[in-house]
């Protein structure tokens, strides 16, 4: 178990604000609120965009709801959530005559959850298997595990303290001779800038799987352990080959790996005035930003978020990074039809911010073009430069797909097709939790709009992806 | 399309409630939380059951909490959604001198929501996939589609009725070229205790797909719907093959099958009072009892809540309708340890109802004994009837994995383990929506507690269930 103690716990058990699914009325009001949102038209100018346009206008009150959202646990005590659904079961703990003591594991599987990660501020997804092994011939309304759980979720987290908190709640809330966390986290990781022009293989997540226990479950190698493992097996997880991570270790999170160099260097002074503002953020969500793991994610967050700054540049040919450029050769459009080729070029990944929650999307890109037959055709990397081009930018995936179709058009003649796919982060995280949704967009020009067979060739030649996260 | 008009969405477009994820302040006093309230101590009273005791006490006002929270859809409005979420995208309909006219379609797959059936009042689930093609240089904030999708998902619902109700909301909200729904519906069969008793091959789901268009997808073999068939490809699922039910057909709720007899005359007399009760939770709900779809909802459900009544009976091994009874040879308990056999059986299926929700848990239970070597082993027939003799009653699945434990105790000695897992409509369905959970419990006795080799042995025959739903 963590280093969180019955003590500080009082205060969580202790009645507070009832806990509600949504947001306070009036806080719309609150200074809070308000705080946050001069924040984000401060962080909307950083990004040299004016939040007075329309995407943007509601956009600073978009990201404080969904923050003071998905912060909410800071709000809500266990004791409000615990009390009244504890149940006398006579019995449970009779021992039978037989071995006695406590009883056996109550164990709920597969509870998706949501967190913020404190080090960069961005929501990672969390799988949680949450047991305890009732005492006393009480036990929990089974609802209430993920009730608690989310508690701590909707906090600026990290694996292992959420685990840890999760468990030291439910330990001193509902006193079983023991509880057991497992989780499996998955937090995006999106590419800077110029690693996604240079490293196409980029590994889209990080993933953890951490584990916290107390009572009969605190000792990592306790015999408790093995039937929880048992009941987790079908997912193919092997608890004792959880690593128990101490404090010294490197932090899962992707924006404090050590292939960044010190951040602080690299900023302006332009954004360090950005780093107290993200900082202010952080201390209307309830949180003290000098606390040990939150001094660097105000810098850390800036310094993602520009990568997505407006560079009011129109895309010139010459101008784009590619791996390795190919010989550009547009094809002739009086090629007669039967001598041209399908090309597709599939599974272009893109990274995205949401301009309308600053959350980021992604996916994949596929584009369809016809050229004559015996020109080259147009290498992937250029394609995959463009998409990412108009990837990293406030955007709507509707605006992208629009915004590619038109300069592959412009390079390659007036036969295109392009379709997006991507999972969205202000679909799943927030108050949506949409998991495992996904929006799919396209644009088709010329002949893949006006003869269905060239289209139909395209659409055919689209694997069927599963996006993950 | 359905047959719903703009008139009628007049109405539904027009500024109401403000939606809000959670209840109401103050709806523990409003008079239909208290009507339901009363009905549900009335229901309990007719399932035998004694509302005071402590399982149960708090039960009508989480029901009632359940069913006004699932049906909120009632009291919220499409035009506070769609407001100030409809965005200018330039150049979304310029045609590019191609083919001109309408523009592509923007599909969201996979929205996963919840309902309740028309039919029966138990929660259905739904994969909702919804697109639109925009109009007018207009794009709607993605997460919409699912917000005004969930509107109508809570409400007594049937799933053509809900395709058709999402499809008008957004044609008329978001005046677009057209509005494609393809819904995924899943609804459980739990079988009436007889036939859960005589048929061990009971089909545990019924599954319908359907689908609603407007605008160009209002004709069900338009271009329009080739392009939306492609992007749900990945699913498995071929629009073109969706049946466009009429409303003589027969509705899907097994509730409503041919094979029970006239529900009327089913029903005793004091079951018919217990009848107007649902009727007046119907009508707290904010629902018409006499609609035509609702008529018959009242007498399905008391008819289906009565499988859980309280026999106050004690199992006698006697009295077990089991398809083929086998002899019964109580093994010896002095049996050499090395002479003992250990019998598995697994996924033997159950059904029960939460105490706490009034709502379905289902799921396996796996048994697991040792007898000496030579001895006949217990039926599976007969570990099913004790299995169905426990779950067809107001339960916790802790509380049915010690009863099943303690009666297969009594006939088979003392080395006996229990595992059940479960799904919990009252952790998928109401305000918690954790789709994909489970529980799992489980009880040892004897040498299954003592002797950690024999405990292992059963759990690794366990199978790595995925429990649908």
């Amino acid at each position: 178990m963590g280093a969180l103690d019955e003590g500080h716990f009082h205060e969580e058990l202790s009645n507070g604000v009832k806990h509600c699914c949504s947001l306070e009325l009036g806080f719309e009001q609150e200074p809070e609120t308000l705080t946050i949102q001069d924040a984000v038209r401060h962080l909307l100018t950083g990004l040299s965009e004016d939040f007075n346009r329309e995407g943007l206008k509601k956009t600073p009150f978009r990201v404080a709801k969904a923050l003071r959202h998905g912060t909410r646990g800071y709000r809500l005590k266990v004791k409000d959530i615990v009390e009244g659904a504890l149940f006398h079961e006579a019995g449970l703990d009779d021992g039978n005559g037989h071995a006695g003591g406590a009883d056996e594991p109550v164990i709920v599987r597969d509870l998706d959850l949501f967190s913020y990660c404190e080090s960069c501020l961005l929501p990672f997804q969390v799988k949680c298997h949450v047991g305890y092994v009732p005492s006393g011939e009480r036990v929990l309304g089974l609802s209430k595990l993920s009730r608690v759980a989310d508690i701590f979720a909707k906090r600026l987290q990290d694996p292992k303290r959420l685990g840890d908190e999760v468990c030291s709640a439910l330990y001193h809330g509902i006193k079983p001779a023991g509880v057991a966390v497992v989780l499996q986290c998955l937090h995006l990781h999106v590419p800077n800038l110029e690693s996604a022009f240079l490293n196409p293989n980029h590994q889209c997540w990080v993933k953890t799987l951490v584990r916290s226990g107390s009572g009969i479950f605190e000792n990592e190698n306790a015999d408790a352990w093995d039937d929880f493992a048992v009941h987790l097996r079908f997912k193919g997880i092997n608890v004792h080959r959880i690593h128990i991570k101490d404090s010294t270790e490197r932090c899962w999170c992707p924006s404090r790996s050590s292939s960044i160099p010190k951040i602080s260097c690299m900023l302006e002074s332009a954004d360090q005035d950005l780093v107290a503002t993200v900082a202010s953020i952080i201390r209307s969500l309830g949180e003290d930003p000098s606390r040990k793991e939150l001094v660097g994610t105000p810098s850390r967050y800036v310094k993602w978020l520009m990568n997505f700054q407006n560079t009011n540049l129109e895309m010139e040919l010459n101008g784009i990074p590619c791996g390795s450029r190919l010989d550009l050769l547009k094809p002739n459009g009086e090629v007669g039809h039967n001598k041209e080729q399908l090309h597709s070029e599939l599974n272009l990944s893109f990274w995205s911010l949401c301009e309308h929650h600053l959350l980021p999307f992604h996916g994949v890109v596929h584009i369809g073009y016809l050229s004559a037959e015996g020109i080259n055709s147009v290498g992937k990397s250029l394609l995959q430069s463009i998409v990412h081009f108009y990837g990293f930018k406030l955007q709507l995936q509707e605006r992208l797909t629009k915004q590619i179709t038109h300069t592959v058009t412009s390079l390659l003649g007036g036969d295109v097709m392009v379709v997006v796919e991507a999972s969205h982060y202000c679909m799943i995280s927030r108050g949506i939790e949409k998991l495992g949704s996904s929006t799919v967009t396209c644009k088709k020009l010329g002949r893949f709009k006006s003869d269905p067979a060239v289209k139909d060739r395209f659409l055919q030649s689209i694997p069927n992806t599963k996006l993950e996260g």
